[in-house]
């Protein structure tokens, strides 16, 4: 099995059109509509949001998906505004969205999905969006990938998309995806809105086993501020148009290339992320149990204190035990192990300052990687990606809505 | 009862002395040696940190209040060194302190205490707390409590003291205390450092027990950052020289008394937060049980994004609401209700827009109210103490060290 970067995002693989454009939610003027269509109903993953308060896309999506029995010809996504803690006019404005979208392709109601990304709490300018779709029908495209992408941002500072070839001795076949970030970033169950196509054949269970699996360590990893949010969703679709079928065998090889996609998409989200400098890779090793690695690398990477630190410069590995120390997980202080890039600066219960101004250096750099040892003698470990906390967060995130 | 605001902090009640001076272990020459002595042996209490990198003052404070059975001539405190992280050198430099100080003062040694705060994983320069030790101990005064509360300050931007006389039938006593903040601070089972004193007799179980009542809602419901601290400490001293001794009776007075200090202390840790501009009082209403609360609360108050819509005064209710739902406590959206000061945004379901303006305006002042009703049904209810985020925190914990 090889994996090869292709362009086209999430049209690359065949089978697909999409479309993005401007109907007019944003003030900006910026692209806020964007379709994503099957040429046929394709099979259809999704994973959803443990937020328990569920904005409406995603509960119109998740019963869509049930009555269409997993499969699903198009998704409609606007950014601008959430829809989310709406009331039941938010409930009546997704299923409309889900409507027109189906009237303006000719496919069957059940069909169809949507998402909405923005801010929370305000309903959603459904005369815009009425307007907005049949333009949105009319621009569909099979290179309107990047199109797509570039609609479905909000405070992104540059859309996210990716694609696959991937070759098997059972055939090749494509994989292609998008995403958006990037605050409201830490997933647990799916991202903020992440789609990803396949040209392969997949039956409905099987995607949705190879999505959860692909989204583990990738999606799944990843966190900006801590806060999973109200719209989280990364779609699947299989159009089959490859004519490459997957079975038992070529599993593994569909979760590739998925994971391909998804990791490139997540480590651009984290890129992307609010007021962020820096991507973090932070592994964590010598944990009891890998809930305790995931427990503790998560902890790490949501520490204002860490956080800020690397956005400083500071190889500050004081944090870094604190961190890991107050995280829950089982953790031996005379055993733990902190090394920043290259440099140990502490270790066997002992630091090493002498190192500092070394690891300050390798600090300077965009793309760093950080690894604590719990010290319990246990083998299991875990990777979270995350970014620096910068005043550009915090200017952010005041001034979003006034 | 009636409880009285009057000063002199930690050594308001009679039978105690303080000092604070600078030895040096600051460059900038401020104040960094703090010695509280009860005149005779006192009762001790004390609540350490629950993070598993725990510091060595810490674990010596613990060994010597067992060795001492409870009873305690004094605590000696520096700070702008947390002496965390520093291996067996450090356990060391902790038992050190306590050698010299009880030497010092003619005293048993295992009567007397030791914490340390400031940067971790750096060796205490024991040669200039030794060179200060004896001037600390002859700086030592009955009005030496505000000295001390200036000696234990790390990136505080003020001192926190406070004190108060409890009159009870059975007779007047007094409470007294110092604490610091201001980063790493969700003490969940301690604050950073905290002093309380009386000058009630009281048995040492029984003071245990008032502490760790006095806390629960004061400095164990208050958070700057999220992060507890290696050094989480809060200790509480009882010398009797009032005479009036607590029983049964008179055990509820007392906790009175220690709560109204703590909560002062606490509340001025949190506006003295670093960066912070503003208290909130976050109060989780209508949850199905107390640990529902809690867990509600703590979420709303440490997210970054509800702390910086709060700096940046806008009534971003819906931060509050995903806060909620995120935080794993049982959640029903559709009877969700958020109130800001004296403006309901959010009820039943539905927002409430038009009362944006005026809560904008409410979210303008330095002391504010944030209630969250969980929409469960249940009447369970928590309130946690926390500041907004600032891009001047994220300049502190940015330069630090460096």
């Amino acid at each position: 099995m090889t994996i090869t970067t292709i362009p086209g995002g999430v049209t690359a693989p065949a089978g697909f059109q999409a479309s993005g454009l401007s109907c007019g939610i944003k003030a900006s003027g910026r692209p806020d509509l964007a379709l994503l269509v099957a040429d046929r109903p394709a099979s259809a993953a999704a994973i959803f949001t443990v937020n328990r308060a569920v904005a409406a896309p995603v509960l119109v999506s998740r019963a869509q998906l049930h009555a269409g029995g997993g499969l699903v010809r198009a998704i409609v996504t606007n950014s601008g505004c959430a829809n989310a803690c709406t009331g039941p006019q938010g409930d009546a404005d997704a299923r409309e969205m889900v409507a027109r979208t189906a009237e303006a392709l000719g496919c069957a109601v059940d069909q169809v999905l949507v998402a909405s990304t923005g801010v929370i709490g305000v309903q959603l300018p459904m005369d815009k969006i009425r307007a907005g779709l049949p333009a949105a029908v009319a621009a569909l495209a099979a290179d309107g990938g990047t199109r797509a992408a570039d609609a479905i941002m909000t405070t992104d500072p540059f859309p996210k998309s990716h694609a696959v070839e991937v070759a098997t001795p059972a055939g090749t076949f494509r994989v292609g995806g998008m995403a958006k970030g990037s605050g409201m970033i830490e997933p647990r169950m799916a991202t903020m809105l992440g789609y990803l196509t396949t040209d392969a054949e997949v039956e409905v269970d099987r995607l949705q086993r190879a999505l959860v699996e692909a989204c583990r360590d990738t999606f799944n990893a990843i966190t900006v501020d801590g806060e999973p949010s109200t719209n989280d969703t990364v779609f699947a679709l299989a159009s089959g148009a490859s004519g490459v079928a997957i079975d038992d065998d070529t599993e593994a090889a569909l979760v590739a290339g998925l994971r391909a996609v998804a990791l490139t998409l997540a480590l651009d989200i984290v890129r992307g992320g609010e007021g962020a400098t820096k991507l973090l890779r932070i592994t964590v090793r010598a944990a009891a149990t890998e809930a305790d690695a995931w427990l503790a690398a998560r902890a790490i990477a949501n520490s204002l204190l860490v956080k800020t630190a690397v956005h400083g410069g500071d190889p500050n590995w004081g944090r870094l035990v604190a961190a890991a120390g107050r995280s829950g997980a089982a953790f031996t202080l005379a055993g733990a192990r902190v090394r920043i890039g290259p440099h140990v600066l502490f270790e066997d219960g002992r630091p090493y300052d002498d190192r500092s101004p070394a690891a300050a250096a390798y600090l300077h750099g965009t793309d760093l990687e950080i690894e604590v040892g719990l010290g319990t003698g246990g083998h299991a470990t875990a990777t979270v990606y995350t970014c620096d906390l910068s005043a550009e967060y915090v200017r952010i995130n005041a001034e979003y809505r006034t």
